[in-house]
């Protein structure tokens, strides 16, 4: 406390004072200096604040109080508090406040002593005290890790007295607070004092089982459990988790972001096919410079996903996420030679074959096998996920591109499939052939040919999605990326797949380089396919449709609704909308059976932002792909950002990466325009959020408080969603009272 | 005039039917058909009519002249009329009008004929009655060129009372109109009469021209001068063209975007070191699929640049532009094989040495040499910029990396450089290697070695340009480009450039992988690159402001404004700006002589926009980068545009290209939001535009209505964005009338 009367002095300088005096005397503990050293070491002190600050410490105790409780007070304006509140949403206008006690002594001999508890077991929940204590120590001590406390327990058979009366304190506080407390407690010569209680730190699996077991015991109501659950906890709750305790003792290889939670161990593969033949033995890891499309079998079939670049919504990242699969990302450290099928981490060489295990949901890479801990979903979390779905106001819909994903995602709560990717389904072993036979088609005739072999397979995939989704609105977004993204890249692949095709290496080489694209972010892609190559949109419209008609007439019900992506002015949709239409509407006269369908767009480009009322004239719903819309807001690319942006975040010029968390203050101020404008031309139009940031609990809040109908995000996301739009019901009710 | 009555009908039906009656008489013209053949073919058309519309063409007469004024009527909403109004700004209500009028006929005999004139010489300009005529003719054998017309002076010999009659007509004419008409007459037995009278169109020189000569004649004011000239035509005047005469016979290979305008022929070359070397013996074109920074000296020497790839702000159409050189960008019909030394053509092929034209104008790329016309800039030119400064309200800048560029401007009535991009002066051959050397350096020590001898250079880059603009503002731009552009990215490029630089292949070519971007135009660059090699700012602030302090000790008059590009959120300009500020406090002191400077930013991101109150709070400036904030905006990188951006033009989803005219609806909307808040926080911040859009006149037009300060644009465009900025300051107080 008394630190703090001297803001401004390096502390290091006080560490090193004390340090001196310890070297002096040979000891390794500060215990081990006597009173006579720590008067000596008052005078270092002295001297360290009078050479800094050009003023002795003051001798006065009241001056020294109330410098004390100044500094305290100050401290309320520093840098580091500025700026965590403004990461926690704390108005900066609360302030703090200052408690001034006596000092008890918990070293003053051996009926003296001092200890930390918790009310309920802060890592399971369980309903009984947990703490620790230490005889004749102070609070440091306890934490030190020096001398190694007991169990608290145990206090009962050494002082049964005060054991009691700590009971009744716990209960106490629980009583009155409601919730598990974290507390500290010194016993000075035989009687008990509190130091402080605070509300304790818990385990997904703790806050789960705490709050529903105060429910039933009528401590708390349901809307106040709903809100002591952060919905990031519900994360670790669905995934694997690695054995804290091994991965302590394991040798961390480096870090990355963590792109996609749980755990996975594996041994190292460097491409798909690898990963594909040798997880048919064993379990592997795949790790890439970077992911493409093309890996897509490989990422299926790993237990994780290392990659060397990207960020939080990078091609890898989005995919595991997706299919709730464990992924670090970006970890720059790496060097990967997929040629030569080893990497290098600072010095360290990984070869094929060797084992690592990768922490999701910290970024953590080890080298070696890490014990893993099941996730435990039981009947506390489908009890609590119940009294959530009370209090939520909007939507919660699931990113899904197979019937298995959108099954998953059913469990877990989703209300509709928000977003299905149609090109993740060119991309299966048996399809992929004939997709690549229609990119390199050099008339309409051919492509429309290879556009027709690859049609029932697309009718099959929407078949299965809609069996699924039992009549639950499923948006299928028409094809997205650009075509080169189906080709290989490499001379060597170029040569064996122009084998596949019938082609010349020569003219497949042509192919590709004819795609290549400086920016294929900002390319030839999204709607602007449908416009170049119409036989494309129409082959989707006609899978889509088809397969609604024929399950409509089998009795099902159908929602099908099309999304048109990467729309920035409404000319773009108009036409393409008269082009599905005309398809829609000759299928359901054959069919003989109506079903209604929508026809919406993805906004996702900051032009279709500030011509939403344009816009909105042509689409019958909204769904923001953030992804991307922070992209272009930004001007970053989610694939190359990761060169800048952790100096962003240590320079402090952004607070948190923007594909993680939304960014209100830009994004989301083209997101109001684009909401209030679609509005105003059609007060009624569904809107709703499809990129990765519909998982994310602020990002939710945002969404719920401009008044949007619906989140969409992957499977393993919805009830983390779920969660965080009661509570940002629940907040915007607390605000308006 | 009937034919408007048969609307719907396929025009190709009646054309068939006459060359089938001509087929069947074996008669080549029309006029081989007798009054028997012209009968018979009235029924056919009847015939077609019938089939067509279920209906006979009426035989009342009165019925017939309604219908035909009704159709007149109609057309006014016909689906081109509505995008040629679109296109040119012309109101939609303001309706058309039809006249009626009595047949006269020139085909009486020897004493009737019919002619076209011009009350001046529509080429020249010149004050000469211009025109043709024949005898026994209808007004459309004078255009079809079956029989040769006579020279309208040739009429004074054969009808001297009618041509007299004529003349009177023309100066009543040109005295009603004031301004040059183009007329059409008829002579039905010796009696004139006048068919119809408009504005003519003319030249660029002949336009000038007559402004000119009729404010001399006190025929107009110079008010109504400056609205006679089109600021697209005086680009005509500024640059060669080539002969038309000479065009009309050569061989058209291919037309690509007019990217630059001029004419260019010379030799074909492949590369930048070929250029060099060839262009010591011969006049060159360079073609590349696109160019990169690398190819700037290539592009230096050559006479013209063509292009496989990239869009009109493409790198070549922008550096082209900027040096006032002919360029061809995006002929996608072009395959280039820079390697083989030649290029293919829709089957022809051009081999390295091949002479080509290439027309910057229009896009046309000619086989061989064509003559080659050189600009007249006369006093005409002078007298009229002169009238034109005194209308205009907003500055005009330039956009110039060099000495020579800056004089150039200067004499073309630049007030200021609005833009000095400091990347090009990277590429110059004496210090490629320095920048190299400071990119591949391993710490921060090598890197601000090899920045100490960049320092001098740049210093003497900025002390030239400083003592040509003599006092007027000059806005210098912090390094923008990703540092990978500076780097070779060829095996063999990359062989030897390590070889320079003492460092090994495998070295080198780590460095060249590690710096590739996906995306780089969303990638590692702006004031991003500022801000993770803060020493790189600071070499340039130092080469700035130690340029400014000796000058300023010198007597000079300097205003250096420095411009920090792609900020996004104000942190980081914040951060910046605090850098910038140190050094040249610091350098002001010990200088001991003040000047004034502006730190300011680039608003080329949508962030910047919608976050421009915040920004404003740091920056003393706006420069609006248009042609990134177009290419964020729609999400269209502007080198791969060119796949899809012609279909959009060609199906009506876009009227213009959006990166040569601003886009007002989308990127003006964003642009207006940034002046708007902006000028909230800071009322009187300087705010003007540098992309590429502030020599299109409309884009112009739009800056001064939203009340910028200034346009900037290369230096041959200068006086078009005068002269638009003068006729906008017109239209406004026309429009407040």
């Amino acid at each position: 406390m008394f630190g703090d009367v001297v803001m401004g002095v390096e502390h290091d300088k006080f560490e090193e004072a004390l340090q001196a005096r310890k070297d002096k005397k040979k000891v390794k503990f500060d215990t081990g200096l006597d009173e006579k050293d720590l008067e000596a070491l008052v005078e270092d002190y002295k001297k360290i604040i009078k050479q800094s600050k050009n003023k002795s410490f003051p001798q006065d105790p009241r001056m020294q109080l109330k410098m004390s409780v100044t500094a305290v007070f100050g401290s309320w304006n520093n840098k580091r508090a500025i700026s965590y509140r403004n990461l926690h949403d704390i108005p900066h206008d609360i302030g703090t406040g200052v408690n001034v006690q006596a000092m008890v002594f918990g070293n003053m001999g051996e009926n003296s002593g001092t200890g930390v508890a918790f009310t309920r077991n802060p890592a399971t929940g369980e309903d009984k005290f947990y703490g620790e204590y230490l005889f004749n120590a102070q609070g440091e001590d306890v934490v030190a890790g020096i001398r190694t406390p007991q169990p608290i327990s145990r206090l009962n058979e050494e002082m049964p007295g005060v054991y009691k009366e700590l009971i009744g304190v716990r209960n106490k506080l629980e009583d009155h607070y409601r919730d598990m407390q974290d507390l500290e407690f010194t016993i000075q010569e035989g009687k008990l004092y509190i130091l402080q209680t605070r509300t304790g730190k818990r385990t997904a699996m703790a806050a789960l089982r705490i709050a529903v077991d105060m429910v039933s015991k009528g401590l708390i109501d349901k809307r106040t459990a709903v809100e002591r659950v952060e919905p990031q906890m519900l994360d670790q709750l669905l995934h694997k988790q690695l054995d804290n305790k091994a991965k302590e003792k394991a040798k961390l290889l480096t870090k990355g972001l963590p792109a996609s939670p749980g755990a996975a161990l594996g041994k190292v593969v460097f491409d798909a096919d690898d990963a594909v033949k040798e997880s048919r033995k064993d379990d592997v890891v795949l790790v890439r410079t970077e992911t493409s499309p093309e890996d897509i079998q490989g990422m299926a079939v790993a237990q994780g996903i290392l990659t060397a670049r990207g960020g939080m919504t990078s091609h890898a990242a989005v995919v595991a996420r997706g299919m709730g699969k464990c992924c670090v990302a970006g970890a720059e450290d790496i060097k990967v030679y997929e040629g030569k099928k080893y990497l290098e981490i600072k010095g360290n060489r990984i070869n094929e074959g060797d084992w690592i295990t990768l922490d999701g949901s910290t970024g953590e890479v080890f080298k070696g096998k890490i014990s893993v801990v099941d996730p435990v979903i039981g009947g506390d979390f489908k009890k609590f996920m119940s009294w959530v779905d009370a209090y939520r106001k909007i939507g919660v819909r699931t990113n899904a591109d197979t019937p298995q994903d959108s099954k998953v995602a059913l469990d877990f709560g989703a209300e509709g499939i928000g977003l299905c990717r149609t090109e993740h389904m060119f991309f299966e072993a048996d399809r992929i052939k004939a997709v690549r036979k229609m990119i390199v088609a050099s008339s309409r005739e051919e492509r429309e040919k290879a556009l027709a072999a690859i049609l029932p397979m697309q009718k099959k995939d929407f078949i299965e999605i809609f069996k699924v989704m039992k009549g639950l609105p499923v948006t299928i977004r028409l094809l997205d990326p650009p075509l080169h993204e189906f080709l290989p890249h490499e001379d060597e692949d170029i040569k064996e797949i122009a084998g596949e095709l019938g082609l010349q290496f020569d003219e497949l080489k042509a192919t590709v380089n004819s795609l290549h694209e400086m920016n294929p972010m900002l390319g030839h892609r999204g709607c602007r396919l449908s416009i170049t190559f119409p036989e494309i949109l129409e082959m989707q419209a006609r899978a889509i449709f088809e397969a609604a008609s024929e399950l409509t007439k089998k009795g099902y019900k159908i929602k099908p609704e099309v999304m048109v992506p990467l729309v920035g002015s409404v000319n773009e949709i108009k036409l393409l909308k008269g082009q599905i239409i005309k398809i829609a509407d000759e299928i359901i006269k054959k069919g003989k059976k109506r079903f209604a369908y929508k026809i919406g767009t993805m906004i996702e480009i900051p032009r279709a932002c500030v011509t939403a009322d344009e816009i909105a004239e042509e689409a019958e719903f909204f769904s923001f792909g953030t992804n991307d819309l922070t992209q272009m807001t930004f001007g970053f690319s989610r694939d190359d950002a990761g060169k800048f942006l952790p100096d962003y975040i240590d320079k402090g010029i952004m607070e948190k990466d923007p594909f993680a968390t939304l960014d209100k203050n830009g994004v989301g101020q083209l997101i109001k325009i684009a909401v209030e404008k679609g509005r105003k031309t059609r007060e009624k139009i569904k809107i709703g959020i499809c990129g990765e940031h519909g998982g994310d609990p602020s990002s939710v809040e945002f969404c719920h408080m401009i008044g949007m109908d619906y989140v969409s995000c992957s499977p393993y996301r919805v009830p983390v969603a779920r969660l965080a739009a009661a509570r940002a019901a629940i907040k915007e009710e607390d605000q308006k009272k």
